[in-house]
């Protein structure tokens, strides 16, 4: 654990952690991404979701701050502080074996991000920032889409075209499906990019930590529509998240993926 | 180390990771990624590709057996035994700092496999495999693509139409871009299927290790071509290897590859 993790995010991060692994010793496969309730954000929660996001609500409730998670939702404790946590980002890699799942969590003052820590379950490895203040990591610096490493989600249909268009322009294409991990290897420098091609598929924890973690190290984070990307108690709303290593880099990805569709370019 | 493990294979896999972990100590990304020569297979070496292969080539030499490896070819000691290895597998995720890459290794006693040995070397996770001998893993049993998890090489060109249609009929994709570790992954049942869609980018370093682990546990290795997969010196041969966890799947992602691209089911 990061020197100088707020005390509620660390203990969050290690309850998590706990969890995950109890979870991942006693269910099988089948079982921890079996679909047992409806998630606070209208989707349906894998039994690994719920048994993680249980176990970090413990520790927001014994901390007496707030909670804004994926699964349980609003936890209102009158703090100004809140926790806004992905507790398994990546359920359905680390559900079925995948080595590629992390805790992300990020302390929220007054609805701003002010702290951001991700830790990658599979080996303990973990990125910490603490916003104004300098991080030991540093982006790839790269402005240009053309030659960059893009990391992408998978294309889900009414974004095939924007994604096509980009994997075809960018040196090289991976999909993790895990995107905190794949926003930490952004701020780090192992890749150039990540996007949501424009599917609307990012809730706000899938972004929240990069929105700390990346601009501290000299990217940017967007969304390609252009709305706000902001910490909101309406689980419902949705955005196509890009992270770049530079600003430049982030626009060109958000404008190559705004152009309309042209069939011509696709296979 | 799995128990068991050939002497000489376990000596390559060991030394390795030594000199894996000593060259990102050493060099920079960009050195890491530099290339320095032309590899015995016909595409230039990256710098992180020759110190480990060397380090490997000496282990060999040592226990008097030969190798057969994509950056210095061949190397006859007069054994009956010969090493067939990718010493890094996932090089561009290596040097770039994606932690997905691994050491491959097989043994071959008058060119056929009879072992093989698969190690993650950002963990140290290992998986192993004798010929004609239990393993302490079993493949997903899917039979059918629709609704399977496919790992791809991410698409080349000629293979795009394919390569879409494969996308599109999976329920999920993933694109690691580490071919050892993602047949690791069909062995183990933690993904359905991986393929190269079609672009002849696998060299049998690429697919030796699944030949003898993937059957052991329940699936098999196909080429969308339909040639053998043989061990042979000439390393300028290329497939486009297959792996399913049953025939059955990997059948059917043979014949999906193969079908005349249709451009209109195309995004």
């Amino acid at each position: 654990m990061p020197d100088g993790t707020h005390p509620a995010l660390a203990d969050a991060a290690r309850a998590a952690a706990a969890a995950f692994g109890a979870a991942r010793a006693r269910y099988d496969r089948a079982a921890l991404a079996e679909k047992v309730q409806m998630g606070a954000d209208g989707t349906p929660t894998m039994r690994l979701d719920i048994l993680v996001d249980t176990a970090v609500a413990e520790v927001v409730n014994r901390h007496r701050v707030n909670l804004l998670s994926e699964e349980i939702g609003v936890i209102d404790n009158g703090s100004a502080v809140t926790l806004v946590v992905d507790p398994v980002d990546g359920t359905a890699n680390a559900a079925a074996g995948v080595p590629l799942s992390a805790f992300a969590g990020v302390v929220a003052v007054d609805g701003h991000p002010t702290e951001a820590l991700t830790c990658w379950y599979d080996t303990g490895r973990c990125w910490h920032a603490v916003a104004g203040e300098p991080v030991p990591y540093r982006t790839s610096g790269r402005r240009d889409l053309d030659g960059a490493a893009v990391s992408l989600l998978r294309p889900h249909g009414d974004d095939d075209a924007a994604w096509w268009r980009v994997a075809k322009r960018a040196a090289r294409v991976r999909i993790l499906s895990t995107s905190c991990l794949e926003a930490a290897l952004v701020a780090e420098g192992s890749t150039d990019a990540f996007a949501d091609a424009g599917s609307d598929t990012h809730r706000i924890m899938d972004l929240a930590a990069a929105l700390v973690m990346v601009p501290a190290a000299g990217g940017a984070v967007l969304d390609v529509q252009g709305r706000p990307l902001e910490i909101d108690h309406d689980l419902s709303r949705r955005w196509s998240g890009v992270v770049g290593a530079t600003v430049e880099l982030a626009e060109e990805l958000v404008s190559t993926l705004r152009e309309a569709p042209r069939r011509e370019e696709l296979p």
